[in-house]
């Protein structure tokens, strides 16, 4: 499985992926599912995945062969909305092709893409676009989206994620909600890919990855671990 | 939905129900979802129960009803295992009369059970019974097993719970994982109903139900809720 999260919030957008996929339990991998596309100048994509590996490759290796080769693709699209459909469109014509195939029977070729990113004239904007390849945008009511194990995380980014969270803060609890996943989930684990982009800039640089050698990251997750148990140390037991 | 955890400690058996059931999002109810069975001296049995609400509240009445018409009982069997097999047979009979009926089709008939409790000369133990009748035993490596929307609720219990946590640290941890479900899942709802049972004790009357006019659980959301925050707002921000 896999585990990613995104933010659309005001001073702009947050990702953050892991990398572990599985084909069963015994068939353990790590491969990136974080890919950014942007010209520096009016358009900046971010595009996280989960579900069917062989069609989010295909996807990405589509997606960039038609920046050289096709009129039509992610730089010159004139809004976030038209590049949800066209991913879509896209997702849709490669389950297709693969479908077709009767070796194909039974497996689930299915993968649901987080798109986040800004296009010049617009704000930075969020979409989660589905097996089906229609899609939904993330709100200033509902800022973030998440695919994949989503739920054991959630619990920390209701409590703290709102529209008007810093970006630093919003990464900071997004790493946080990640480990909780990758504390409960065996399927979800490191290196995670992160990137911070801050509206208008255009610039997709601010981007790591975070391995589980990673100081940074390894003091966070100690300091989170060490202080939920001593803030659960201090709660009142119950009494029956 | 539901959510359910029950912890085998070395104290004793800790459970905690929710109570909000749901057939589709518009049709929503509170059912009790926790039961036990006892006799004072040598069986002392809790149930809870998650799935199909019609097979759940039949395999509660048959039960009930076979304690006074069966010689074979749950009052009667000799072990915790042979009651887990008991009620995993009953689950099926269960099924299958009703999956007979042409109307059923379609439709999930399936339920999960936890099973926890003591027959004098065994130590306390744990069940979990799947929709197929065949079940597992909680252990000291695992001692809590869940049903329902498990995700949500999962990380806080893998830090907090082992099996030497005494049993009202483990209810309070219970109570802190079922609001995190709460908080990011509409179909688990309160009133809760708890039990402790200590070991040895043959006693099931250390149960309340918590709805949202309790006060003890009121000040526990709140001081978590609010610790978390604080606690969250303390880490060292991510640098990018």
């Amino acid at each position: 499985m896999t585990y990613c999260v995104a933010m659309r919030l005001a001073e702009g957008l947050v990702f953050v992926a892991d990398s572990r996929t599985n084909a069963g339990v015994d068939n353990i991998s790590t491969f990136r599912k974080l890919f950014s596309f942007g010209n520096g100048k009016d358009h900046a994509l971010v595009l996280l995945s989960a579900g069917n590996l062989a069609t989010t490759q295909s996807i990405v290796e589509l997606l960039k062969r038609r920046i050289d080769e096709a009129e039509e693709n992610l730089m010159t699209l004139p809004s976030m909305y038209d590049e949800a459909a066209y991913i879509g469109k896209l997702m849709r014509e490669i389950i297709e092709r693969d479908t077709h195939n009767q070796q194909g029977q039974g497996v689930d070729l299915g993968c649901s893409l987080l798109l986040g990113g800004q296009i010049r004239g617009e704000e930075p904007r969020l979409f989660l676009i589905y097996p089906q390849g229609n899609f939904i945008e993330a709100s200033v009511e509902t800022p973030f989206l998440q695919i994949g194990e989503f739920k054991y995380g959630k619990p920390i980014l209701d409590r703290i994620i709102d529209f008007n969270t810093p970006l630093e803060t919003a990464m900071t609890c997004g790493l946080i909600s990640m480990d909780s996943t990758i504390k409960s989930n065996l399927t979800v684990d490191l290196p995670l890919d992160v990137l911070i982009y801050n509206k208008d800039s255009f610039s997709l640089e601010r981007t790591r990855q975070l391995g589980s050698e990673d100081e940074g990251f390894l003091a966070l997750r100690k300091a989170w671990g060490e202080g939920i148990k001593e803030l659960f140390n201090q709660l009142p037991r119950t009494k029956l």
